[in-house]
């Protein structure tokens, strides 16, 4: 069915994941895909460095074209199959601006999350501070008080844009199961444990879960006191 | 024409400059608009936190439409007047897939852009670190020679997805433009400075310049060794 697309990826990425629920929302199952590993540094082999200059994951391609960027491979999959799978951009002016708010704001959302879950590796030794990891713990719960606030004006069983699901919760969705993994507080955070578990049994959403998860939780609960 | 419009952002900054560039495309003129000064922190006013509770510019309604990130501003602005002005999404899927995958490695590279010449503003005196500075400008060289590659790949005259202007330039364009403004080497990067000349006086980006950017040059140019 979609045997002229390739994806590279790896298991436990929120970018990657975004990419395989915009596919399956698709219909467009069938696709050839290799699990890669990024602790092995296989985002840096020649095989992917060949596609995706920047040795990232996910790293995809459409016969000759190429987008590797998640957001991109998500709007190019909408436009290109349209009439395919789930209508993922709403027609209604109001529910697009919340759409493609909520879309990029979610860009921001994921990188306050990574900027604790990840602040170790991202910051080498010698230039760790506690005091900016503390600044980054802080801003993520603002900014979890502002997807509180925003799921709450929503209403009960409302996704990101209104009544019908869209991009916003395909690219959003991976950021809020994340969350939950590294031991969010489902009290503290009842919307977004809500949201959580409106989505996570959705069949696009399930089937492209990170297979690692199975395996058992995390071992770090790095948010569970967040 | 477009009275029922909104627009609060200041000067100096790529996101605003974009949404400016995107609202002059689709023959937006005539819409409300109030500079505000981020010096005097009037991002986070009333006035802004009422539409938008991030506080930042730029801050963007139409009607009842909250928009403010500036991506979500350009797509929008094209959904909603399609048939306006200039078209700026292409229909070829080629040209889409490239468009779609240079937008979004625009963010990488205004991260990499802010990383350098906002490093003293974003990281507070006690945690700066040549090493970090370091390695910031190391990752802008590698970024700048990603783009010297595919502008030289699209060849002269070209935009960022082919023959015609579409939201890659819309929303690259600024980031391009502030780093000549910061003193980036046209001699080693002659791609970016030719791609530079090509768009600068397009009628959209002069209508749009930072108005303060006229009364002289920046103080440190803090990109020209690179």
């Amino acid at each position: 069915m979609a045997k002229n697309m390739t994806l590279l990826w790896c298991t436990g990425s929120c970018p990657c994941w975004r990419a395989m629920i915009a596919l399956e929302e698709k219909n467009l199952q069938g696709y050839n895909h290799q699990l890669l590993s990024f602790d092995k540094m296989e985002h840096k082999s020649q095989q992917v460095l060949d596609i995706n200059p920047r040795g990232q994951f996910p790293t995809f391609k459409h016969g000759d074209n190429v987008v590797n960027e998640s957001y991109a491979i998500c709007f190019y999959l909408e436009s290109q199959f349209k009439s395919q799978g789930n209508k993922l951009i709403p027609d209604g002016p109001e529910e697009q601006a919340l759409m493609y708010q909520r879309m990029f704001e979610g860009l921001t959302f994921y990188d306050k999350l990574g900027n604790v879950i990840y602040y170790d590796w991202y910051v080498p030794e010698g230039e760790r501070h506690d005091s900016a990891l503390k600044r980054n713990k802080d801003a993520l719960v603002a900014e979890l008080g502002l997807w509180e606030g925003y799921l709450s004006k929503q209403g009960s069983g409302s996704f990101l844009a209104g009544k019908t699901f869209s991009l916003a919760d395909v690219v959003v969705f991976p950021t809020v199961a994340f969350l939950f993994r590294f031991g969010l507080s489902a009290g503290r955070y009842p919307k977004l444990e809500e949201y959580y578990a409106l989505l996570k049994d959705r069949p696009s959403i399930k089937a492209s879960r990170p297979p690692h998860w199975l395996e058992g939780p995390e071992e770090e609960l790095l948010l569970k006191e967040i």
